[in-house]
């Protein structure tokens, strides 16, 4: 590695040439990094949910583009100005990053950095706008500032989180799928809308703070059997009842559940987290990602009667300054990882991981770039 | 008053005959207070908003009625049960109650009783479903549990609040005006929609705990003048702009207040009230009851870029326990009571005091029970 700063390296990586059509992998070519920036060797990265893999939250017409949001790696140079991060530094990128300047950053409740929130439609570099891959002279644009598919990459410095170096890798590249976004206190009783990955994490992040009830909500009752593991107790399919499915939870809960946690996207799931908590202290939290025409609505009657709802990202974690320490209680066994990976495949052949996905069948597929 | 206790009582009383018209003070026997209950002699009372004292939040058919929420008085006599009131103590009667066993009143976050929470629709005492007052044998309705315009009333214990009886009886009379609902930051800027007597009591809360800017909104551009002495620093009139008054408090403030508090009850005006937040940590409140088919509206993404939406209830205050400790507060001059009471008139007068509300002249007007 030693002659590579400074240098363009030349590696593989799967490219999207078009929306919805299996990755190929190909040779690019990655530039050095610029001020701010730093050149990452990724070890593992990981297939995500189908919908951010396809990009699909962004613009489609953004190809030929390099996907990928979820790894753990190793930093191979840094760009002029990065002074926290070395050559030999292990880290995790992030979709949404910390410039630890901006009001958000300095408020000590939001994680929605002004300058590097998330922004699916970007697919160049912050600094210049342009894009450190390229095929042949042809730009290859990035994907969420991370574009993991890829044995280097190039990332913001303040979307990526320094780790401790004794971490394990496998575990590392998956911690995105665990980002915790229940916090309910202890013996309370919890709802967790959809039961994918975020839901399941949701779920987990439930029981770990010592929910007694986890009431899994989903319209596919395939997905109660693996749930259990992740700590939801008792399951409802709104198919199976003609009624709306927070009276249903009402009913089963004396009024309704103390949190709930949307995790499906859909703005009818949305609209029963929020109406399926207690009056007097439920609190609701958005964490799916909802079409953008979608149009919440309730009656304002469920507010005055003390509920709330609000919204999270990323679990409300601050990446750089947060991760790490989240990383330390994951070494520290105060939270299980190994169940959210349920497959691994080597980088050639990443369009595995997505069939497993797509179909539902894996949580999260490891991919390992050196075989 | 040593020969009342499990007597009839003979006192005159404010009746409302029939909604909208002006009250009747009238000879009316109040009979002693069953299981439970207490009877109180009124001090003071006070005229609160229009809403209330028509009525118009509870049905229109419960008359004849007497109304009345906001008072001081002294215990006359107490029913079996009661065990924590004594004749001779000082307290307020509250419209909603705590009755210290149900789950909301045991959970630190709600005072929304199960038991004794608001119901503008009773006009009944809970114990046995009948009412207390009467005149020439035909029964007189209660309202909202309290029915202060009356010399002598019969509360359920739990809607009432034992005061230190040092505390002077005219602040004490008003002081459901002055619950506060906005504890945000030292140093945080504000929104307050709607400029009555409870949006001025949420913008004193704001001023009092350190809010460095307080932007007022109202329709009526009158209201801002007052609102000044209530800590009021900015002023918007949303018919000034022929954009949404939210996109005008997003660029004052760049790019929302930290919190909001709405004190309306119009249904457009709690959508900006939310949408006026800033992302990352904005926390919009509502207080404002709206039209019972009002539906709030809109884009859910509002909320995932991590806006807050809650509603409260009598400042989230529970009555038997925080009210004592807030009336300590006013007498250590923690805050001013004395703002909020702008008029003052004999029981003889009632009908001036409501026409002073109406005409917007007034915020609060004392009513003074003996002459
Ligand atoms: N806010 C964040 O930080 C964040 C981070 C990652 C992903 N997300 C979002 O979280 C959501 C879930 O991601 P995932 O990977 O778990 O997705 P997934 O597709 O694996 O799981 C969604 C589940 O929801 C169920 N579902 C769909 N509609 C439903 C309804 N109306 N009622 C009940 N169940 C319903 C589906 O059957 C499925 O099991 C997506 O919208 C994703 O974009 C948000
Ligand atoms: N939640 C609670 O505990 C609680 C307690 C008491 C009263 N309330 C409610 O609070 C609300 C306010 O009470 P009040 O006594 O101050 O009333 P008020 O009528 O004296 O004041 C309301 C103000 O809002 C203004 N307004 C109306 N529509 C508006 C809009 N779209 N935009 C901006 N300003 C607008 C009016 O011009 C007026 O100045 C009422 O709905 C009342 O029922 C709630
Ligand atoms: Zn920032
Ligand atoms: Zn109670």
């Amino acid at each position: 590695m030693a002659s590579t700063p400074g240098q363009v390296i030349k590696c593989k990586a799967a490219v999207a040439w078009e929306a919805g059509k299996p990755l190929v992998i190909e040779e690019v070519e990655v530039s050095p990094p610029q001020a701010m920036e730093v050149r990452v060797k990724i070890l593992f990265t990981s297939s995500a949910t189908p919908t951010s893999s396809s990009g699909s939250q962004g613009s489609d017409t953004r190809v030929p583009r390099i996907l990928g949001h979820e790894a753990a790696g190793i930093v191979e140079s840094v760009g002029e100005g990065v002074t926290d991060l070395q050559p030999g530094d292990h880290v995790l990128p992030v979709f949404t990053g910390e410039c630890k300047e901006c009001d958000h950053c300095k408020s000590e409740e939001s994680n929605m950095c002004t300058l590097l929130r998330i922004d699916p439609d970007r697919g160049v570099m912050i600094g210049d706008g342009k894009s450190r891959f390229s095929i042949n002279g042809k730009p290859i644009y990035h994907f969420l500032g991370t574009s993991t598919f890829s044995e280097y990459t190039v990332v913001h410095v303040g979307c990526l989180a320094k780790i401790n170096p004794l971490a394990p890798w496998k575990r590392s590249a998956c911690f995105g799928a665990t980002v915790n976004v229940a916090k309910p206190k202890k013996g309370s009783s919890v709802a967790v809308f959809g039961l994918g990955a975020v839901g399941l994490a949701a779920a987990e992040g439930a029981r770990v703070s010592g929910a007694s009830r986890i009431i899994g909500v989903d319209l596919n009752s395939d997905r109660f059997e693996q749930a259990k593991k992740f700590g939801v107790t008792e399951f409802v399919n709104p198919k199976d009842h003609d009624r709306p499915v927070q009276e249903v939870i009402a009913e089963m809960t004396g009024g309704g559940v103390d949190r709930s946690v949307e995790c499906t996207g859909n703005i009818n799931a949305m609209i029963s987290a929020f109406e399926c908590v207690h009056d007097g202290w439920g609190v609701a939290v958005l964490v799916g990602v909802p079409p953008k025409d979608a149009v919440f609505k309730t009656s304002p009657v469920n507010f005055l009667c003390e509920r709330t709802l609000k919204g999270t990202f990323y679990g409300n974690y601050k990446p750089r300054t947060d991760i790490p320490c989240l990383v330390e209680k994951y070494m520290n066994k105060e939270m299980e990882l190994e169940k959210f990976i349920t497959h691994e495949v080597p980088f050639s052949e990443i369009n595995k991981a997505f069939d497993l996905m797509v179909s539902g069948e894996g949580l999260r597929c490891l991919i390992r770039m050196e075989n």
